[in-house]
């Protein structure tokens, strides 16, 4: 990698952490200037403006959360385990970028305005909602989890409620409301999503 | 009331509907005046801070939205029902200041900084679960709610899953998340809140 990618990365890595405890409108250069050691120019010369450095370090929080929202699933054959270890990545792994969760901060930070971070957001939940529908949708088929459930709409109340916990929890700087989701979701699956064992 | 404390309770209406739609750094001086038509010096004469100010404005906005999520309820006598108006409230009823849910908003908006605001946040939430619990446990006691209910949680996972939803419907530009949160819970609370009618 060109010495040139290699510093457009870390300023991208810098700007994550930076914009998602601060938001995009609390971050300010000199912020940058601080985190990265490098004067504006130094910085500005890799991206065309503050909308796109955002965007792209949204993207690199958003990665580093799916990773560890991940962890570990790829090695689960039953489709309703997934969901579960899914629910308990997100409410146990803290991902590697300090602030919440990216999703969520960048929602609210863009709703009313930024065009180009919230298209970001908006791709990225889209993602999020695909990716837990085709797990869904895959247990169907393959027996794991009843064929009534909905998979759009399951995936749904799984990211709201682990989101909406994740708020309150960092509000109350407690992660109990967050393990008590977690709780709640995994009784959910067990007693409506999860194909009954009819052995047992 | 006196002329002064009219106009004062007039800045802290506009400067809620500018903070909640574009956040407490998003909202500049500039737009301040322009949204009260004041000089620098006719806001701040009744405020010691921005910070004060938009503490303020945080009530402001959250009395707005509460009063819209509690629409109705005191008319209704079992207190499951009520469970169910108020999450058809928050899914169905905006309030009247523009920009989403204020504790949603004000939570990530405060949650690496702004004591003063983070710590208006906590307390409306933490009212808000009071209540909600209040209510369960009223509904235990009148034996509509069912006597096994952990009042906490159920708050809990009520508030989450509606604030998570809400998250996502603003992003999405599209109510129906929201309006799926507040079936799927109105089914969750039919199932395993109310308690059942033997009669049936």
């Amino acid at each position: 990698m060109s010495k040139g990618k290699q510093t457009r990365q870390r300023i991208v890595a810098e700007a994550a952490s930076l914009f998602n405890r601060r938001g995009y409108h609390g971050s300010s250069l000199q912020d940058l200037m601080e985190a990265t050691g490098l004067e504006k120019g130094g910085i500005y010369r890799h991206f065309s403006s503050k909308e796109e450095l955002a965007a792209l370090a949204f993207d690199h929080a958003w990665n580093e959360a799916l990773e560890a929202r991940q962890h570990g699933i790829d090695h689960i054959s039953n489709n309703a385990d997934k969901l579960k270890q899914f629910i308990t990545n997100f409410a146990r792994r803290r991902p590697s970028i300090p602030g919440g969760c990216p999703l969520l901060n960048t929602a609210v930070d863009s709703d009313d305005g930024n065009p180009l971070l919230r298209d970001h957001a908006r791709k990225a939940l889209k993602s999020w909602q695909e990716r837990m529908e085709s797990m869904i949708a895959d247990g169907i088929k393959a027996r794991h989890i009843r064929a009534g459930v909905d998979a759009r709409k399951l995936a749904n109340v799984i990211i709201a409620s682990l989101e909406g916990a994740l708020m309150i929890s960092r509000l109350e700087r407690n992660d109990e409301v967050l393990h008590e989701a977690q709780e709640h979701l995994h009784a959910y699956i067990e007693a409506e999503v999860r194909t009954p064992n009819k052995r047992k």
